[in-house]
């Protein structure tokens, strides 16, 4: 048995990868402090604006960012999704399967909360553009989203392995179907349904 | 001319609001760093992991943490759009109008980057998403997304003032249909229409 080939960027163990894994933590930290007293917060806000000072200090200028960002060729490593170098993302790594579509296992916490224990719905809708955006890129017709309808069949739970799919069904042109699901407990908790145009906005330069 | 009424929780200049704009920023920061050493970004993992570990000691046990968060009133603080406690929001603040829709203006940095440049098509349907559910709230029938659909007119711009909108349009027994718009510039760049159901998940006890 081969490794599944890897669709998005694997996190690394250190550098900015590790960073941002600290500052997934301090999300999640910070919803469940709770009742941690206001001198105390206070205390973590100079901390943490500390941290971005210092980021902001030496950091490249916005635009030069951009450029630099989208040159790489691992360019899926900033989105809000999969992206290793992005807190809000689980992140959520996917790989392709034999059969043409992409999979991915994820279990989400509190940040991604919506009804009391479940995942917010929008946070379900976020994970599938992007898988059903990464099948296409895995069937070499990549698109822009048109139209994307979600279907909630039953509450997604948070604190659980959810499995996330999605396959390029037809192209017609430029018209491009594409569909998916999130998974819990072997039963479908959502399902998408994507049409895409296979157009693109220009990198930045 | 009066203030419009809130229905989303507005950010506290201090306490745990201050810390998770803190937050938001080193989020931002870590996506501008791009060229940082490996040897300063595991220090700043450091620094940030002994934020968590900090947090972490003093947090209640996660389902304490559960029934604690939804007990309150003000359980708008914490959800992954408008919540101030929640760093991955941007956060949207939403007020309701006297036509009975709800509105609000946010502009989207790095974190929320799907094409170059531009809003990812899943961040417009988790934000509206969110803004559909609040406009149900508004009317005084709230319900669960049971299917949304999503229309791309235009891409959506980082770094711009968006608009969105939201209105329930219609409730037939526990059938509510919803619908809303993210604009730029005046033009919508995504629309919503989403149907919901009138039922609710226990509150965690």
């Amino acid at each position: 048995m081969t490794a599944a080939p890897d669709l998005t960027s694997a996190p690394r163990e250190d550098g900015v990868d590790a960073a941002v894994a600290a500052a997934r933590r301090v999300i999640e930290s910070l919803l469940r402090a709770g009742g941690s007293s206001t001198a105390e917060m206070d205390r973590i806000a100079d901390q943490l604006n500390s941290v971005a000072d210092h980021l902001d200090e030496h950091a490249p200028e916005r635009d030069q960012r951009m450029v630099d960002m989208w040159a790489r060729e691992d360019f899926t490593r900033h989105d809000p999704v999969t992206g290793p170098e992005n807190a809000i993302a689980p992140p959520l790594h996917l790989t392709a399967r034999a059969d043409g579509s992409v999979r991915g296992v994820l279990t989400l916490g509190l940040p991604y909360q919506g009804p009391p224990g479940h995942v917010h719905g929008g946070i379900s809708a976020l994970l599938l553009d992007h898988a059903l955006g990464v099948a296409n890129h895995r069937a070499g017709l990549p698109g822009m989203t048109a139209e994307l309808t979600l279907r909630y069949h039953r509450p997604t739970p948070l604190f659980e392995p959810l499995t996330v799919t999605a396959r390029q069904v037809a192209a017609d042109g430029r018209k491009i179907r594409t569909t998916g699901a999130i998974e819990a407990r072997g039963e479908v908790c959502v399902s998408a349904e994507g049409l895409f145009i296979a157009k693109y906005l220009p990198r930045p330069r």
